[in-house]
């Protein structure tokens, strides 16, 4: 299920690939999803700036939820307050963004903290997958 | 004089608009400088991936420099490490990653701390011209 922030009736991958939202972040309860997967490019940086959206990986981070950052995607889980302490990867140029959000970063194709999953880059995508697939299936 | 990373001969602004760097970062010492301005956009993301930039800022904030960043320029000057402390101001989308660099932020159109002048978005950039030219003359 694509979750929106309600400013877009359809988004585009980086190639061009559309995708349309299947509900908002304000009008949906943390407790239906198993997990919140969120991807990177510069689309983390628009939705930190949407407190429903942050709110509702805030929630689900507290209800125990499998929550899954990429990239830059570690920009909304900073936001979200939910990886200081935790053990988490992401994107080169926003590592300094993780340390100091009290993150313990490293350098890996994907790092599991609990609940938390998060990965580097595009090439790490195997690796992020199989991760979440076993982050649900524990 | 726009300072460039290496990798491009030519940038463009956000209507197009077309810069040529004088110099490459990497080539140019911070002493040369009264003031280092970084720009926002999301060029800053890619300007922390270059240790030589992120050290000419860094390096000309030793020095005393005047470092002003407007919008999400504030990621570049937070990789220097030159927030820390500081009051400062930035994009909203980017106010959790200045905090958690340790700076004490204001949602002001422009805020001076020493030599380090900080402004939020396009808009503030009339105070944000002033408030450089007045650390400039001081």
């Amino acid at each position: 299920m694509l979750v929106g922030t309600g400013s877009a009736t359809e988004y585009r991958g980086k190639y061009g690939y559309p995708a349309k939202p299947d509900v908002t972040a304000g009008k949906v309860e943390a407790g239906i999803f198993d997990c919140i997967v969120i991807p990177g490019g510069f689309a983390p940086d628009f939705l930190r700036r949407y407190p429903e959206a942050i709110g509702l990986i805030r929630e689900a981070n507290t209800a125990g939820k499998v929550v899954a950052s990429i990239c830059h995607g570690a920009w909304a889980a900073i936001s979200a307050g939910v990886v200081r302490g935790k053990r988490m990867t992401c994107f080169s140029a926003i590592k300094d963004d993780v340390v100091n959000a009290g993150a313990i970063y490293s350098d890996a194709e994907v790092v599991v903290d609990g609940n938390l999953v998060s990965s580097r880059k595009p090439d790490d995508l195997p690796a992020f997958a199989l991760a979440i697939i076993s982050a649900l299936t524990r």
